[in-house]
């Protein structure tokens, strides 16, 4: 019998697997695209495979909105923008078809206007036509804002720097622009509605989730993303994360266990504390594992926070039989399963113990309750936050199990409209490094990638 | 340090334990009583201890109904009828404050109408009143139903049998009378209003949740309890429990492992499928544990089932060091432990596994799942089995550990509006018995409980 990976982050509760259609609604400049982008980057990294079609993309790769005259381009009266536009439409529909039929992936997210009714029912219709075995399962995500200070804030952080402005006028006249763009869609809206609607599945997200109003929601998928848009908020902070101090078995190079700090361990504890004390965060959350590692860091920094917890969940992923052995010991002992462990690091799960996919099931409540906070610093080990890295860097299960996550480093993540910038920064106390190259692979650079700075302290 | 229990089932992100008041609200028959229960039973059992306070309880001790002259007695021109509720409604609402001030719990709910602004206003300003400290949250739970055949069928399930009722009216009588106590608190109803209670945070529960509106959520156990009334559901279903079948292991008293079943296990799962086509149930879906003698056992059934899963969150409680132990071996070897493990089940963990705290957090996911199902068998090992139960049946910590759930039985779980019948199936297949009663404590009754049936089959 196929034992299926750990199923809650899964939707495998359907008898069929229903390929499951997200569908963005809401003017220009409502945080469609940060929704679409953050809900994408969720399900991938909870094991369900998604894509997100941007029909904005495709309406740039159609026409010059230089040439075809700015915001003129989205009036209702100008008919060649009307038919490029829904021209565009139609082609990003048509590909998200044939990606949920093809069984490319599990849901699509159409990162859209659909501001009118019409629009909508086009979608509706084109899901559930027999073509498509099973039919699409529809669910619209509509962001409702009247508040004009975070509608300013999104044209000035994103749309200014868009690629149909760059270059071609001034910030001002982006913004202007932009401004007559909205009003241009304003004509035509027309949101979701208790009564014209009561078929649909949807969710308004309104004023940035101050309110939500929910309707119909079906299966396991609908039901997770509406938990997760509930819970994402767009105050700007800080996630750090760092594993414990160096330990006596990093020092003898062996797996797991639960050792004290060792000397250089204690160092770093204490500079790991001065390193706090400098950022002077009013409301910090330290959040450690239950190891006694990651407990002795943790508890140096006790009175700068405002708050404690030491988290069962945080702790190191589950070596089985091989606990307390070093790689070489492993080796010797196992090579089959050594062997295998290097095919698939993810999926490959210790004997008696875990795999990393199963410390992502085990970490998605954590994910959940990131989202919800302001600063925290998240003290626990080599596994885990590798896991915790990759949701917010959107590093794909390949890569997750080989992320760089150092010793006696604070890696401090600051998540951005589109993306989350990284810093790295390494402090001068020896430890061991326990990092082991992904075997035959070339090696990963050294360089950071662009949202990442490494600084030395 | 103290290291406390694993806290995603906790509201400890608070900086200071905020203590929070669920405060119901709408019209009679709309289900207030329902999620009251399901509520705290669902709080309790995550660990945030919980009590609901029932104005309408403080009413029937307050006056005899017979003699107010029933319906009347809520007509907002009966001056006498108004004076007594509102006392009652103060009554509850200071008890409500000493079991929080005392620090008894951490949420109180309370279970009554609300259904003015002022009576709402009331429980504000009393909560933020600075007698408390600190002072309390208020969240508003507003169920609002149009859909007649949701308040027949709660009228006819509920109400009619109401201590109001009972005894002294036919069943005809209390429906008729029911119905114009409904229009007498309608005459005064002012529904949660976004406009007017933008301030207050609340969720609307619309129509036994087709839809919800959500406002305001703040902090961690009002967000758990907006995720927890979203996937409730009133359908009739039922959830039935199996261990697997005797395994090797089980044979010679060994704790753990992940041994095949034993011959009269084998013949557990041939009649437990013949048990489930006797059941004929339509949409069945079997979640099994990953350990062989599970999947082994729930492999048996799979063609009847619309869908067989294999998760490892429903895998047997880690015994750690104890792995592969008896008893007695246990007894012997950590004599301490042992002891410990005695002294507080819930609790203790096994060095290097889990506790009974543990599992419940574990678990959380799948009550959620649970709830949003319909008819769902769940093969897996006692102490997860005593977990789930636990749920259930609204069982305290103290009698978890201890809940019989013996091998080659079918626990069969049916949901009804206030409590749970259990009906437990014992099959005439032989077993050993891997029950360990609580030592010192007096014998459990063996007589099954008030909702409990037991049937040899």
């Amino acid at each position: 019998m196929g034992h299926k990976r750990l199923m809650l982050l899964d939707n495998t509760h359907d008898q069929v697997r229903v390929p499951n259609v997200i569908a963005l609604v809401g003017l220009p400049a409502r945080g469609k695209t940060y929704i679409s982008h953050k809900l994408c980057r969720y399900l991938n990294w909870i094991g369900i495979k998604t894509k997100a079609f941007n029909v904005g993309e495709y309406r740039r790769k159609a026409c010059n909105l230089e040439e075809e005259g700015e915001f003129e381009f989205f009036s209702p009266k100008n008919t060649r923008g009307q038919k490029i536009r829904e021209e565009c439409a139609r082609l990003a529909i048509e590909d998200m078809g044939r990606y949920l039929d093809n069984k490319e992936g599990e849901v699509a997210i159409l990162d859209a206007t659909n501001t009118t009714r019409e629009r909508r029912q086009y979608l509706v219709d084109y899901c559930k036509n027999l073509q498509h075995d099973p039919a699409f399962r529809v669910f619209f995500v509509e962001s409702v804002c009247d508040d004009q200070m975070i509608i300013d804030s999104n044209i000035t952080e994103v749309k200014i720097n868009s690629p149909d402005y760059k270059g071609i006028m001034t910030q001002e006249q982006a913004k202007e622009d932009f401004l007559k763009r909205i009003e241009n869609y304003k004509l035509q809206y027309q949101p979701l509605d208790e009564e014209h609607d009561n078929d649909l599945s949807y969710i308004k997200v309104i004023n940035a989730g101050k309110s939500f109003f929910v309707h119909n929601v079906h299966g396991h998928i609908q039901s997770r993303v509406v938990y997760f848009l509930m819970n994402i908020h767009l105050l700007p902070r800080s996630i750090y994360l760092t594993r414990h101090g160096e330990s006596e078995y990093n020092r003898i190079g062996r797996l797991g266990g639960d050792s004290p700090l060792s000397e250089n361990g204690l160092k770093y504890a204490h500079k790991l504390r001065e390193y706090f004390e400098r950022e002077d965060i009013d409301d910090l959350r330290i959040w450690s594992s239950q190891k006694i590692r990651a407990a002795q860091t943790a508890s140096a920094l006790r009175d700068l926070a405002a708050h404690v917890e030491y988290w069962k969940v945080l702790d190191e992923i589950d070596a089985g039989i091989c606990e307390g052995l070093t790689y070489e010991d492993f080796e010797a002992r196992y090579p089959k399963q050594f062997a295998e462990r290097d095919k698939d690091k993810y999926h490959y799960r210790y004997p008696s113990g875990e795999s990393y996919e199963d410390l992502v099931a085990r970490l998605e409540p954590v994910i959940m309750e990131l989202e919800r906070q302001s600063d925290v610093l998240v003290v626990s080990h080599q596994a885990v936050l590798r896991c915790i890295l990759a949701y917010f860097t959107n590093k794909n299960r390949d890569d997750l199990p080989y992320l760089k996550v150092p010793l006696h480093t604070v890696i401090k993540l600051t998540p951005k409209a589109y993306s989350c910038e990284v810093e790295m920064f390494k402090f001068d106390i020896d430890a061991v490094n326990t990092y082991r190259e992904k075997p035959g692979a070339a090696k990963l650079p050294e360089e950071p990638t662009q949202d990442t700075r490494v600084v030395a302290i």
